[in-house]
């Protein structure tokens, strides 16, 4: 785990890490959540609206950009204080995503980052993108 | 769960439901993130940063709100495109938490919905506030 204090950051300065999207994270996510919607678990109903197979919850591929945060930038330091986020695409079952996030404005009076955040598949195409406002405490 | 179709649907419409934060949902969400953060997993950690016990992290409270719009409203035909949230007051173990939506604005070329959303703990007190953009599918 990184553990960067505000003057350790520059703007520029990027983290990223990968993941790939296992069937064991959906129903986890349901579990916890509660979140029944057949399109993220009854393959037979995701195929009839044209999708390969279950599709993976929006709101389980933003849950890592907790990690790239708490983990990576800034790490142990992080305190997330507001997230936007946009799905572009859909991410399914053995997706192999590049969770990555970019410093584009640092703000010393408050001790405040804000990361570009940008989530790929295997493909390169973007599933989601968006930004983070983070304090370093 | 809710099928509310675009044409069931009116400005000023709302759903919410509660739900009470346990650990073993913290402990899932860090097994499906990887994000070991301390300030969520480790009490004498969180206690020293001068919390009463391990904080929920924001993302877990925000993954409440893939359920406010996929089993709620609209419900089953909800494809969630953009969330925005800010995270206002932390979040703990035994917290019983009242996630709400509440229609603000309806565009009918596109079929999509925006919801303002809100979380408010057991004493009233805000811990997430933010948008979401759903189109009805």
């Amino acid at each position: 785990m990184n553990n960067y204090k505000f003057e350790d950051l520059s703007v520029g300065m990027s983290e990223s890490f990968k993941v790939t999207i296992t069937q064991e994270m959906l129903d986890s996510f349901k579990g916890i959540t509660g979140d029944i919607n057949p399109l993220h678990n009854d393959e037979a109903f995701a195929i009839s609206k044209g999708h390969p197979g279950r599709v993976a919850y929006g709101m389980l591929t933003a849950s890592f950009l907790s990690t790239l945060a708490g983990v990576y930038i800034p790490g142990e330091r992080s305190l997330i204080q507001q997230v936007e986020t946009k799905f572009s695409s859909p991410v399914y079952i053995g997706d192999e995503l590049t969770v990555k996030g970019e410093i584009v404005e640092l703000v010393e009076s408050v001790q405040r980052l804000e990361l570009k955040v940008t989530i790929t598949n295997q493909s390169g195409k973007k599933v989601l993108r968006g930004k983070m406002q983070i304090l370093v405490v």
